[in-house]
């Protein structure tokens, strides 16, 4: 008979754990028991899975017995509280908060970079920061061929990474602007900050609280996040983290130099077109580059204007785009459920 | 008796011209008559000026005759075709469009940066990119005291910067979304362009047409008029040029790697909050940095976001934000008429 697999998805109803959902339903693991674990307020909600209704239940202490893998994305504090009693129910932990990330005891996993870190999970996986993920996935294809010695990003990132309050508000006060009237913000850059600044035709040059060396906490991740995913922690790595009033689709300027000299645009172009999860959209002639209207939905992180360095030979541009909430968050903790079944490290 | 000067704007009523008219009011700058020039279109208009009503008239060969100092704003063709005559008849023009920035002969100004340029003037002074203007004006007194080996910069451009035709694209198609209707986009990134791409609640990784070493022109732009402007040709310049769903102003993520070892993030604060033209706005702890919506109006270049690079100790990053119709504009224009008064120029 076919093995089955148990899952519970935590912070079911937000807007992560409502595509967690989708992209579990089609990714061809055999699912048994499906648990939808949420916060006492939406327990008891009707959520359809692969045709059967599934009652959103609480998730409590003794919510995991006999689950093989859970995916949390209901908050930091919730995947503290919750996580060490999943695993000692004997579910392996697929974190998508920033709980765990830099725990040297558990690995951080984009399966098209680093999968075999998975074998030394100890019940725990981190799922990336959406930013980092779309970036090392770009980048790896690149680094296996020619090397990698310095990456300067600069972010062009999406309201509904802060959560579904910001992108009402983006769309509230965008209304307000058209309206010819004032605004009123109160929820970015970060919600429960002391100052919130207006996102409707602007753009906000942080994305979470400030580190006392000037960083965002959206900065480091992306900076030590990137270190150890590629397992080089002597990369230069530098980010600087922007919101925009877009709702859905990150988007990131990426400059890279190489270690190896004599790379080219187009055996770029090949690395990336062979590459999975990847989708080459590079055509200045048609105007064809990504965008976020045209990533959103998609689980693919689409690359464009490749661009080799007028002044450094080893210098490369790239623009990388990804929806935040699938391969930036959703979509790779399914997919580490996937490796997980199929190097066959969940028993 | 005091001296006055003969000004002549034209594109006077395009939204540049708007703002040359109404910087080069309070500019200080003892004028004599003013000629607002414009196409046959918008021959007639009534401008008020310095409290006395000017009547538009149509740019034609011979409208130069007696005036000191011509701004242009009314396209590169206008100014190839006007500019001769202009400097034949005795004035110096001032040139706000790309088509005669990278010639030899004429000079590339930012005053806070090179006024001394403007000696070497043989009849026309060329205006910066607007991108490029309010870059330049906050690295050049780091430059001046640590050196400067290399940029990278990634933009986020205002619609304003594609003309008045963008901002009411921007404006319909943010309306439609909202309402729930389809978008027909006819002006972005190129209005002649083969293809037209939505802005509203997205980012556009094009300006201008694209090159065929797949830079685009306000790339090669920035790289170019930068090393020009510092006298810097071997300086490691590049450029990733963004528009975003904003009206005006223009914001850089701008990295840089000093030549001299040892400089500090309160150092480069005082340099920078010494400077002429430059507003710095660097107080994480209260969240306040520069941000479109606070540069609307003001003539300044804002910076903030200053922070130390963690793994270069030569790196450095900034945040520059400015309102690209004033600085990166208009207010650059006025400027370079007022150092040519200053200093004695225009006789």
């Amino acid at each position: 008979m076919e093995r089955k697999y148990n899952f519970a998805i935590v912070g079911a109803t937000g807007a992560v754990g409502e595509r967690m959902i989708s992209t579990l339903e089609t990714a061809g693991i055999p699912i048994g028991e499906i648990k939808l674990l949420s916060s006492k307020r939406s327990e008891g909600k009707k959520i359809l899975f692969q045709g059967k209704t599934v009652t959103v239940e609480e998730a409590t202490e003794n919510s995991f017995e006999g689950i093989d893998i859970a995916l949390f994305s209901a908050g930091g504090d919730v995947s503290k509280w919750l996580i060490p009693h999943a695993v000692k129910a004997g579910a392996i932990c697929v974190d998508n908060t920033s709980a765990y990330r830099m725990d040297s005891n558990v690995p951080l996993v984009v399966p098209e970079v680093n999968e075999d870190a998975l074998f030394k999970h100890n019940g725990i996986i981190a799922n990336p920061n959406c930013s980092t993920i779309q970036m090392v996935a770009a980048l790896e294809p690149i680094r296996k061929t020619y090397g990698l010695k310095k990456v300067v990003v600069s972010t062009y990132q999406a309201v509904s990474g802060a959560g579904v309050a910001a992108i009402d508000e983006l769309d509230r006060q965008t209304k307000s602007i058209l309206a010819g009237e004032s605004v009123k913000p109160g929820v970015l850059p970060v919600k429960k900050g002391l100052k919130h600044h207006q996102i409707a035709f602007n753009c906000i040059p942080q994305i979470d609280v400030f580190h006392e060396n000037g960083y965002t906490l959206e900065e480091l991740k992306m900076i030590n996040e990137t270190k150890k995913i590629m397992e080089m922690p002597d990369l230069h790595v530098a980010a600087t983290c922007v919101r925009l009033p877009i709702a859905t689709g990150h988007s990131e300027s990426v400059y890279i130099e190489v270690e190896k000299l004599g790379a080219t645009v187009s055996e770029i172009h090949q690395l990336l077109k062979d590459a999975p999860g990847v989708v080459l959209v590079d055509e200045p002639e048609n105007h064809a580059y990504p965008m976020p209207v045209d990533a959103v939905g998609c689980n693919d992180v689409f690359v464009g204007r490749v661009r080799k360095d007028l002044d450094n030979p080893r210098g490369f541009h790239l623009w990388v785009v990804s929806d935040n909430l699938l391969k930036g968050a959703a979509w790779n903790s399914v997919q580490i459920a996937q490796s997980l079944v199929k190097k066959g490290i969940v028993k």
